[in-house]
């Protein structure tokens, strides 16, 4: 068992201690944020950050690095109050990963990646025509975590598309039928596959599978 | 494809609207939360929330839902400053979620369960034995979601512990030699299997495998 504590953290290469930390708190989610400008420009970026906030109202959050550097999908949606979220998958992951890069202003990581912009039922920020799971929202607000200048960006959703055949009776999507990605650090990318559902949890009760044959 | 727009969520029965508005932004962390009073007595919760916030310092957070009701685990880091993130395996997920059934004060879910508590290096709450990967943190800072009443609890991490063979030459980790599972909405566990990882994305350079071989 290796054991890192405060004062080897501060001694550790900083590429190091970024890939390190950034594992080590579990999977998170991987998606595409796609916005464009008053222009009509558009922009698009992976995000692995996106969280479930609340389910009514409907909302998402993400976290937002420092605005020391330009970030076009920050002043993209604080100038038109929309942006999209679109599920990565096995199929696009490298080009979604490709939209990190640093392309000069007015350079559309679309045409780069040869991903497909698609506008939906007037929406005025562009979705990823080949993410099966496609969410538009509008911004809401924003918390800065004064610890160390990042931003919780809060969204409402006000449009979801997906295939119908992952919705389960109750609500619940089965993600890997769509082939989501999960995402390890900065980095990496996993291919997770169901392995049960359990009913709500109850003092003295054993859960049971929610799922009849996946 | 399914479209669902504002009226239509409004219109949804509120636990199907719970499911697909928790599933749809993606895979989740799956972590248990591990606290002690000023008692002694223990508590261990479910969280699938937990986020990387930075890693200079080292930082996480997780939201908590609006404390209407009797939040243990709040109560606990509060009052005490410590608490732990250990993820949750697949071999663990039945008995991590059953610390999700609303026990009365005094029960530790440690017991309920038969996960193993475990104190190191003096910190002042245990930690999950059987996680792979265990994290010791203070509490730091709350933000309020103003929207929903949910807050954002921020976490430095002042203790990491993991098996050495899950990390690589730069600090990545790699999570599914742990078995560690990603969760979907509010109670599907996925375990997840790597795909690949991919060098840092530069403009007109194809970005290539760092894996040699997972």
């Amino acid at each position: 068992m290796k054991h890192f504590d405060s004062d080897s953290f501060s001694d550790l290469p900083s590429r190091f201690r970024a890939n390190l930390i950034n594992s080590c708190s579990g999977y998170r989610s991987s998606n595409l944020l796609a916005t464009s400008n008053k222009k009509g420009e558009s922009n698009l970026a992976i995000f692995n950050s996106v969280v479930h906030i609340g389910s009514n109202p409907p909302m998402l959050g993400f976290i937002m690095r420092p605005l020391t550097v330009r970030r076009d999908t920050y002043s993209n949606f604080k100038s038109t109050g929309y942006f999209t979220v679109n599920q990565v998958s096995k199929d696009n992951f490298k080009k979604a990963h490709q939209t990190a890069a640093k392309y000069d202003e007015g350079i559309s990581e679309f045409t780069i990646t040869g991903l497909s912009e698609q506008y939906l039922d007037g929406f005025k920020a562009p979705y990823v025509k080949e993410s099966a799971i496609k969410i538009g929202c509008t911004y809401v607000n924003e918390y800065e975590i004064k610890e160390n200048g990042c931003l919780l960006i809060i969204g409402k959703i006000q449009h979801l598309y997906l295939p119908e055949e992952l919705i389960h009776k109750d609500g619940w999507v089965q993600l890997d039928k769509a082939a989501t990605v999960a995402s390890i650090g900065l980095d990496g990318y996993a291919l997770p596959k169901v392995l049960d559902r359990l009913s709500y949890a109850k003092p003295d009760q054993e859960t049971n599978s929610l799922l009849d044959g996946v």
